[in-house]
């Protein structure tokens, strides 16, 4: 294990490891924390990379706490991480009071005006900084990776793999923000994050990206019926227009009853666990 | 719903419904806060009800978030319910600071001295009043119950099905207390609960109520061989030598390599749900 990582904790958990880790990140110019677990198949050989991305509030430990992935990954043969959601901490300009905004929504991007752009750089961090570190410090096979997340990570994880196709052999989301350049709870972040000039937001924008030229073989999206965020925040078919539009393979399956939390993430975590694992074998 | 019962929350999850509720207690004399999960299968009968008792410091959550209870029970049709570890509130008589004693530490007894013996009535709690609430409110067949739980919840569970074999079909537990009554951190719980006489400790005691003739028909425990608290606080041969001087069929398994964590529970989740709903069907 290199100086630039630490151990916060490990513990052995359906045959593997989940460790929770931190490491001085130049992307964020602050500590970052991160969880990765490691399936009992990485003592053979290095094994596939899946990254999900968490939601506005989550830090690293929601989906490590509530997400039930562990078993599953551990039977397909799957590292996988789960960044935080923003840089943290006393020096990091933030809104204490705005969940929308600042620690906890990070929104993947990386901001432009100060004082947001010395540390809210999320999106370096998650496709350049910590996938370095990955390979470095784990039994990680990088020329196979998938992503997906949660909500704001859902977002995040459709523009991730909208922007780097050759990277990522899969990509899917649980309830994702499509299109947050134009999501009540978004625009006011985009515009601090990123400036007036919403010609930029676009780069951030699953549906701008896709309406731009941007390509993905195909995407997979569970939403909940009942989910509180669906029309205001969410609205899937915004995507579903759009990969019409763009002949992107898109499986949308709207779940009859569920709501927005990891009572319906965990619910279908095995689904898209199984799905990224026939991708990247 | 009664009048009796204040809905915290549902969510939908694994085509089941995850709940929290409170009431008022007459045994704690305090609301008291529980989960409860009712699998798919209710909407047609009624279903076995499976009793999770907590650990030191726990509340009914901790199970709920990181047991991964439900895609098993929903397969298995098992209503699990998962009260809290004592009463709370401001009026609760505490040691903040003691995380062994007080509230999150009610070792599943029914205290005698005051001041503690108004709330601290977890073993008249769970084993006389929730299970009456719980027949009333839920789709509950409460003539197939079992129960287990973790560390101090392995020792309620344990000590309620010997003092209590005809309620229950099967019993188990993760890293349980065997033994609270010599173990250094739960003596000086049960000096506050009990009394000084230590003969009134055996009641609450698994090993004691063995050696004085309480008879249960076999348990199954799962122990972390990297378990922190397996030395000194845990012990689990001293259930060996007792279940085998009694003739009780005793399953102990020494997990290699993992500790007293909800990493360890949730890996062997499935194990225990299907043992017991072996011995419910």
């Amino acid at each position: 294990m290199s100086d630039q990582m630490k151990t916060i904790s490990v513990a052995k958990s359906h045959g593997g490891v989940q460790g929770v880790y931190s490491h001085a990140s130049d992307s964020c110019s602050c500590d970052m924390i991160f969880a990765v677990f490691v399936p009992p198949q990485a003592r053979e050989k290095p094994c596939p990379v899946v990254w999900y991305l968490s939601g506005l509030t989550c830090t690293h430990a929601n989906a490590m706490d509530k997400g039930e992935y562990r078993r599953m990954a551990a039977e397909l043969g799957l590292i996988v991480v789960c960044p935080d959601t923003s840089p943290r901490g006393a020096d990091i300009p933030d809104e204490k009071d705005n969940w929308q905004f600042g620690c906890g929504a990070g929104f993947y991007l990386d901001a432009t005006p100060e004082p947001y752009a010395k540390n809210y750089r999320m999106y370096s961090y998650v496709t350049e900084e910590l996938p370095a570190l990955v390979a470095r410090e784990f039994p990680a096979d990088m020329a196979r990776q998938a992503v997906f997340g949660h909500s704001m990570g859902g977002h995040g994880a459709l523009t991730i793999a909208l922007k780097n196709p050759g990277r990522f052999k899969s990509c899917s989301a649980f309830a994702p923000i499509v299109q947050p350049s134009t999501a009540g709870w978004s625009r006011p972040a985009f515009e601090k994050y990123l400036g007036a000039d919403e010609t930029s937001w676009r780069g951030y924008d699953a549906t701008s990206l896709i309406e731009d030229g941007h390509r993905f073989p195909e995407f997979f999206v569970d939403q909940g019926t009942s989910d509180g965020f669906l029309n205001d925040g969410l609205r899937p078919w915004l995507l579903e227009a759009a990969c019409a539009k763009a002949g992107i393979a898109l499986t949308l399956r709207m779940q009859d009853g569920y709501d927005h939390s990891y009572f319906f993430i965990s619910t279908f975590m095995e689904d898209h666990l199984r799905w990224h694992a026939q991708r990247l074998s």
